[in-house]
């Protein structure tokens, strides 16, 4: 049987108490290691909580060596643990066919993540669009596909949540051109670098799908013993020092009711402010 | 402290190691009653599992008595446990404002919830537009809000989850004209009785929100031990017998990745139609 473990947002302790019944059982336990981190454990503070091994599993193992993953699992029980929910990235999906496939049995032990979580915001989950990825933008790529996205989501006035980049164990290129294996350092892009990527796009489409005046929500370290929310326009964000990762940014749609907005303005340092950027970003998609 | 305490979707086991470690600590632990019930554990089990009596709070005590719920919790802790995420509805929202106005602190324990646990369907999640919730039909009340709401999701080629009504102590009418106040026995919408409606809403209007052969997947008892899915027509769920509560239902968008379709097809009584439906409801918004 291939168990997929969710382990939540932060803590080693947020993994269910059902989720660690089967680790503690489980012959071989992977971490998967590359699309997410848990915030408050890394792999040895795991390993002493499960009293277990723990094989950090990165994007080619997971990728390119799933038989070795899946090995004997017809017979032997294996816990793959997900940052998050199990079914956060297509990768683990797509586990899940090729264990189909060896005639493996799978099992998913569900979890908080950030699609959920994000709720904390007090925005209700059910005025959220589709969510989109916000990758670090290079010298010569900078993908801006999330704008059309969130013009969608915006135009109907739904809420965006901002998936922020994570990279880790990316190979340097300067060593790999001298036939060298060097991985950087992690990085984990932060608010203000996610809302200074956005305001360069609107600045080239010029579209609005949103402008500097947009309320948003950044959403630091959530789950975390230190999680802190930010209400303040996109400009004001792009200036923000949101601290440790890991962050979020939830671009608001004008779906905002009462009750939200009275539980939002507790994260303004400015309520009126806020207020007032909400009830003119409003008026954004009414003309049309 | 007041805790908010995720349960997850079934056992009494998916509390997180954290949640439980906090219940097990608190002064009074509540158990919020009416939004949701967790499948797999009652009340009972529950105390027995956190060895602790388990305060049942329904709709009346968490709506007009929560001064009850917030009694000194300035010094003693308070538990609020509440089935999948923490913040699900917005009673629960409520009662954080209320407490932030009595100098409470307060602390989300989160946890799985349809919201991404439904990911265990193959959908990505990040496809989903605004969920919909679907009340049960009365002689003289057919609300049909939620289809100008998936018109929107389907027209940018979103999935919709669809969450379905429960009723849980609901007051007999006939008993209170006579002056009794009896309770109903709890009513779980199911996925048929869903399919139903939509089709009837549908036959009504006539704008193509979806149609008979749009594609969907009947969710039963998510994180379960009988969990299953079922992919199928809308006209061919509304036949469909899930079994047992509690059931959800995804209507697809036009965003279908070949590796989401290999996972759903799984599902399908028959592939080929499944993939025909697909394919032919995909052409429902292109021609706007």
């Amino acid at each position: 049987m291939l168990y997929l473990v969710g382990l939540g947002l932060s803590h080693a302790t947020d993994i269910t108490v059902r989720g660690l019944e089967i680790v503690k059982r489980c012959k071989r336990v992977y971490l998967e290691a590359y699309t997410s981190i848990l915030m408050a454990a890394d792999k040895e503070s795991l390993e002493e909580f499960y009293g277990r091994d723990v094989i950090l599993a990165d994007r080619e193992l997971v990728e390119s060596g799933s038989d070795q993953i899946l090995e004997n699992a017809q017979e032997d029980d294996i816990a793959f643990l997900v940052v998050g929910d199990v079914f956060g990235a297509t990768t683990h999906t797509d586990l899940v066919i090729r264990a189909r496939k060896l005639g493996i049995k799978v099992e998913a032990i569900h979890n908080a993540s950030v699609m959920n979580a994000v709720g904390a915001c007090g925005l209700q989950l059910y005025t959220f669009g589709q969510a989109v990825s916000i990758v670090f933008f290079t010298e010569n790529w900078r993908p801006d596909s999330f704008y059309h996205k969130i013009m969608e989501n915006r135009k109907i006035g739904l809420h965006t949540l901002l998936l922020l980049d994570i990279k880790v164990k990316e190979p340097n290129f300067d060593e790999l051109m001298k036939g060298r294996l060097v991985y950087e350092p992690p990085r984990y892009m932060s608010v203000a670098t996610c809302c200074q990527q956005l305001l360069e796009v609107e600045e080239k489409r010029k579209e609005r799908a949103y402008t500097p005046q947009t309320p948003c929500v950044a959403v630091s370290r959530l789950g975390s013993p230190t999680q802190s929310f930010k209400a303040a326009t996109l400009q004001e964000l792009a200036e923000y020092d949101a601290g440790e990762p890991l962050h979020s940014v939830v671009m608001l749609g004008s779906q905002v009711h009462e009750l939200e907005l009275e539980y939002l303005l507790e994260f303004a340092d400015n309520k009126d402010a806020y207020r007032a950027a909400i009830a003119a970003d409003q008026e954004l998609f009414t003309k049309n």
